[in-house]
């Protein structure tokens, strides 16, 4: 039998373990592995060194290697993350409708773990064990399946957070790691159903495509977010004045996530009067401007977008630029070209507000604040698995009431149905 | 271009419009579907005959004959439970939760319609009225595949209903169907990713076991029900009065259903008791009585049930009868014969209860009832569009508020992240 296969089965029976532990049990284990990796840091740091010259000597550069990288003060934020987890209210048994029926049958519908979950992911090791942490206090086993990238690091993380499980009696095998590099491993995961009650691949476009085309696990679809901000030709002195804070807030305060804006749509009627200026600063900022002919009567010297252009998540300093006739229009190319998941309309106008927010068919819609803020823990969820843009089971930020399902319980005194 | 992929196109475009449509509006079209069915009646019933005797004509009889057949009182049927429909509360604009955030932003998370649905039945045509109507209610486009049996009335219901949604200026694509009989279709059907939003297969293990493996639109996995009772040591005189009543009500009130009863398990240490008398009623009733070994000690002349057969969905007068050592036997039973549908354990027993409803892995777990009870109108949630056996989205009956997804909302005035 293949290694994912024995892992798949070994965190089925490690499931009802870990469905049953009660929150006080599972908050020591989670403030445990806090406690084990900031004292095994050094450890750790040093697996890390091996991804990182590994990777370096592939001619891996930049951003990924810096995300790669772990050292002390990367390792206490992580440490520091979990001891939050730990003072969020566990979701396990809460209560999410119930009454009595005609009959005297006594109904509730309660919250329980979903199971077994497989995160796929890329080289980011602070995703080891955030998303750990998350399943284990919603009362979940986890399969990690991380890029090679971090193969190294990842599985001394995990061997820390597998020790303090054994240290508290409980099964190492809700948390389990993955550990090899083959491509292979993930088509394997995919078609374990009867194993694995969800996939939840983070990462880029392609990897996603890729695991909700061939998985026979149900998945859910997260993070690609080609953003929009859209200005209304309805504009107060005040909408004036944020229209360049927002964004530039959404464009460039950090463009590699998938909340930031990508595209900028704008009204007509309000365009001479607005857009020069908003282009300038985004410009002054770096950011490479992409737009339509249209655009070029506004803006001169502005380089033509591609029909291509409209629907990527460039996840850099470029913007796409685009001219619209009417609020009809900005949420036509929105819901045409978007990817649901975040937009935002600056206006003053009531009805334009109203329209936009019921129109756009994304998971998030603000008016008059930056895209930037689509996230679990800035909404007030605590901590995020990820964001979801499909629509089945959640859409947005999902935490940890995301990642539990729902069971009846129905007690009875002989009830039989006529 | 296909006609499968015609229709999706066409329903995408029509769901905006039926999403935004008013409790009103929908609820005037539903009352006109009822009376539309009525006054249509005999041309219904025109076309019913020519799939019934073409059912005939292959050999068709049975059951199966009898789920395609209608007349007069069972079109009233389908048209007074329309009505039923009309005064449910319409789930979208629902608020599922909302708060202030600490920056100000004003943040709420409402229900909205999931956009399309597709519906892959068998040949029962009151599934074409009753999840459209469903579909409707809750704002959805809906894209009908039935039975090729009943290719002809569904024509005629589709037709109907797609009168009465242009009489009342709405699009007529917000209820399709698929006018021809191919299995290609329903294979079109699970590729339109980005077209149709949610895939419910409703009819047996195969055409869902077939969808689940090969659809990248996301399915909800509905119906099959493996469904046990469990019998407990620790009873008390009014607990053995009710057994006989629970399990001849759950095993053959309507045998052909998935959460009638196909599994008794009895603890041993009761079973001398409590088995002959359960056995001899349920064989009195016509049920063909299968069982291991151990099961001869206490009633001899039973025949042995394979190892696939405690796997099996009978929807037939026929049941499994298993002796287990503990409670905790009869669970891992459950846990790896079941299909996670619906469960009964009969107990006076406080921790029996409690141990039996937290460790069985399923959507519905009774205490001292009948497992017939699993359905969206006899747990108060109107009607149903299917029994979800999967964790992801919802598990248990589905009704209108399952058709819905979620968005959040934000309102803000100028916020940026720091």
């Amino acid at each position: 039998m293949d290694i994912v296969t024995k892992i798949a089965i070994k965190a089925k029976a490690a499931a009802p373990g870990i469905a049953a532990a009660g929150t006080e049990i599972k908050n020591r284990v989670l403030a445990g592995i806090a406690v084990a990796l900031i004292s095994n840091s050094r450890q750790i740091i040093e697996e890390n060194k091996k991804d990182v010259k590994r990777c370096s000597a592939q001619g891996i550069s930049g951003s990924l290697l810096d995300r790669l990288m772990l050292d002390e003060d990367r390792i206490g934020k992580i440490a520091a993350s979990i001891e939050k987890v730990v003072k969020f209210n566990d979701p396990v048994g809460e209560v999410i409708f119930g009454y009595n029926l005609p009959n005297g049958l006594i109904l509730k519908n309660i919250r329980v773990p979903l199971g077994v979950i497989g995160i796929i992911y890329e080289a980011r090791p602070n995703v080891t064990v955030d998303a750990s942490v998350l399943c284990l206090k919603a009362g979940n086993c986890v399969i990690l399946r991380g890029s090679s990238h971090a193969l190294e690091t990842n599985k001394r993380l995990a061997d820390i957070m597998r020790g303090v499980l054994k240290e508290n009696g409980l099964s190492e095998d809700i948390i389990q790691i993955i550990p090899s590099a083959e491509r292979e491993d993930v088509v394997k995961l995919m078609q374990l159903k009867g194993y694995i009650d969800v996939l939840i691949p983070r990462g880029g476009a392609d990897l996603i495509n890729s695991v909700v085309s061939n998985s026979r696990v149900p998945v859910i679809e997260t993070g690609v977010g080609n953003c929009h901000i859209y200005i209304d030709s309805q504009l107060e002195g005040k909408n004036l004045e944020m229209i360049k804070d927002i964004v530039v807030n959404a464009k460039t305060q950090r463009p590699s996530v998938c909340n930031a804006a990508e595209k900028l749509l704008i009204h007509k009627d309000i365009a001479s009067k607005v857009l020069p200026a908003v282009l300038d600063v985004l410009k002054a900022k770096g950011v490479k401007l992409i737009g339509g002919r249209e655009v070029e009567k506004f803006y001169p010297g502005i380089e033509p977008a591609s029909e291509e252009d409209w629907y990527t998540e460039f996840l850099d300093l470029k913007m796409g630029i685009k001219i619209v006739d009417s609020i009809e229009d900005a949420v036509s190319h929105i819901n045409k070209y978007g990817s649901r998941h975040t937009e935002s309309i600056i206006t003053s106008s009531y009805s334009s507000s109203n329209y936009f927010t019921a129109s756009v068919d994304s998971s998030t819609v603000f008016v008059n604040a930056s895209t930037r803020f689509t996230d679990g823990e800035e909404f007030g969820m605590g901590a995020e698995i990820g964001i979801s843009t499909q629509k089945l089971h959640r859409r947005g930020p999902m935490g940890l009431r995301e990642i539990t399902t729902n069971k009846f319980i129905v007690l009875g005194d002989g009830q039989i149905r006529p």
